[in-house]
């Protein structure tokens, strides 16, 4: 694992969001977190602010980042969480809107969101909803909530019932990106963030597909060039995707965003987010909505091949284990995914590696002989 | 009292509220509630619709309602909660998500407000945040729900330390007033409603604030004609203010609505929202801020007179009562109202019959005063 400590060059990367009044950049760059105390009060003008991490990122981002806010003369206290999904629920939200209103933050308030996932979800979720609808910022800390919490506005906490069933959609004032940060990431984390990169590449770019398989070593190693312009592409992607379709539309272009994620979503339901990281079960959603494009015959079985072998070559499962539940069990969650409408289910099936499209017409005995049939080691 | 039937005749009066892809119409008409079932057919085309009222409301609209859906091919439960502010808390919003997910709600799904502010405040919310957000429609059953709910997008519940402190703006898809209702409305609930009316007419109306002066006699007793034109004449002001600022943006005029809320807002705090109706503590405020006004020489004493007389009038209240909180408890709650931004007071004032500025430049001793010198009975 590289240091962690800080690199103070490299250019600034900048990606536009576009949404009309709801705009916003995404700034990348090393070094990046020690200067977001000047760049907030820059973009967002907040007259209070408050920081809002985990225990386990706090320690490490969360006082230099601190430390950034107060030399830029903004005043703002470091909220730490419980790390995990489980700072998601009802009783953590609940106990953020209490530390809000303690804090004594108006409309005029910003929420700074430092970590994962689930801190940007959860934290922007109260943004959302705090008096209305107050700023918030994001400084994701892991390479999967840069390349994809980081842009659309997706916000929520988890319902008993359905993870992220209860949120809104609400953009941020401005993402900062400290490639840095990547230095610490576990692993585990980092790959599981390349399932995403993955993503965009099958999704609708056949160039940027090549360049991760040209790239995926140095991405591997964490070569600073390499991952920011994986960022920095992925972001772009995503950015042009949710700009046309910013709430994903009846027959709006976001679904394609889902590639992968309706198997995926069913592994992570069944296991109740035990086991599979989101990128771990995405790769698997991804292989096997591969495998069901095949059996329909939209794409080549050179193409379904390529996906998987850049897949296991990132160090991503493309098999259930055999410890994982039943078929019918996992074909019955794909049901209660947010993405159903109505009762049917939807599928985001590849055509040709850069192509992809929405198909509701797939019986549902075709997609359970899919789960049925994906090899388990 | 007069009679609960539904009279079948009356034109429709519509006012469509601008807000580009979340323009909606508002449609008023006697007898509307049977019509609802193949209006919601039309303009929402929701696969699954739930009704959501309370218990005092339910036996007397609610099944009427489920009955008109019925006829109309739409598939919906009617859920009725417990009535009152109370229902606008943390825990009663938990059970109604858990309701929405145990009916297999998703998100081509619609919810209905069927009742007053509460329940439209409520359901709003909830509607704005399941699932990140599904239709929802509003059938206000209460003059002020009517003239003031119905209209802009505000959807919140209480949290303990702010009314309406935790909330969205999500616009509904229509709003459906069977102005039929009123007849079984309470008479405080009635005049409660008429001080949003006069409202409309200070901040931004002379003629129609005359011609409530005219018509108060028509409409306290609830002439259907008049308290239709009443009612379309304020939804269509605010319509007007709404398009324009549709989330209150700083500097914006959509801050006019909060005329006589400030201190409003104050009282209903103070007394933790006992004892005072909402459109009585705006009655009230209005009369303070007619007061504060005068003071500063904004407006004529005959004009402050003026609007004196039509709140008393309506059988509303301009004093405090003995039994009411200090003036320095008073005075200290306005700071605690969502409308203060970075700790500054703001007062909605009129400069005459028909117009209203906001001003960030009362001193805090003038305002005080004016808690201090309100009369009581």
């Amino acid at each position: 694992m590289n240091s962690a400590s800080h690199s103070d060059s490299g250019a600034a990367r900048v990606v536009r969001v576009e949404l009309g009044p709801r705009s916003y950049e995404i700034r990348i760059q090393p070094g990046l977190l020690l200067k977001v105390g000047q760049l907030l009060a820059t973009t967002v003008k907040a007259r209070r602010v408050l920081v809002v991490t985990d225990r386990n990122i706090g320690p490490v981002h969360g006082r230099p980042l601190a430390k950034a806010l107060q030399s830029a003369g903004i005043s703002g206290d470091l909220i730490e969480l419980p790390p995990g999904e489980g700072a998601k629920t009802w009783e953590v939200c609940k106990s953020l809107y209490d530390i809000c209103f303690d804090q004594g933050l108006d409309r005029s308030s910003c929420l700074v969101a430092l970590g994962g996932g689930v801190i940007g979800d959860l934290t922007g979720f109260v943004a959302a909803t705090f008096m209305r609808g107050i700023d918030f910022v994001q400084v994701p800390t892991t390479l999967l909530a840069m390349v994809d919490a980081s842009v659309g506005g997706k916000t929520a906490i988890d319902h008993p019932r359905s993870k992220n069933g209860i949120g809104a959609f609400h953009q941020p004032r401005a993402v900062f990106i400290d490639s840095d940060a990547l230095k610490t990431l576990p692993d585990r984390d980092l790959k599981s963030g390349l399932a995403e990169v993955i993503k965009y590449g099958v999704i609708e770019d056949a160039a940027f597909f090549a360049w991760i398989e040209q790239n995926l070593a140095a991405l591997l190693a964490r070569d600073p060039e390499a991952l920011s312009y994986a960022i920095e592409h992925s972001c772009r992607s995503k950015a042009r995707i949710v700009g046309e379709d910013e709430r994903e539309s009846e027959g709006g272009n976001r679904a394609l965003l889902n590639y992968g994620h309706t198997f995926g979503h069913a592994i992570e339901a069944c296991l109740n987010y035990q086991g599979y990281l989101h990128g771990e079960a995405v790769a698997i959603g991804m292989a096997l909505a591969g495998e069901l494009a095949l059996r329909r015959k939209l794409w080549k079985p050179e193409e379904a091949e390529r996906v998987e072998k850049l897949i296991l070559r990132a160090g991503l499962p493309t098999k259930l284990r055999l410890s994982d539940p039943a078929p019918e069990l996992l074909h019955a969650a794909t049901f209660s995914d947010k993405k159903t409408r109505g009762g049917q289910l939807r599928f985001v099936l590849p055509t040709a590696i850069g192509k992809t499209a929405v198909f509701k017409d797939v019986p549902e005995a075709e997609a359970l002989k899919v789960w049925q049939d994906v090899p388990r080691a």
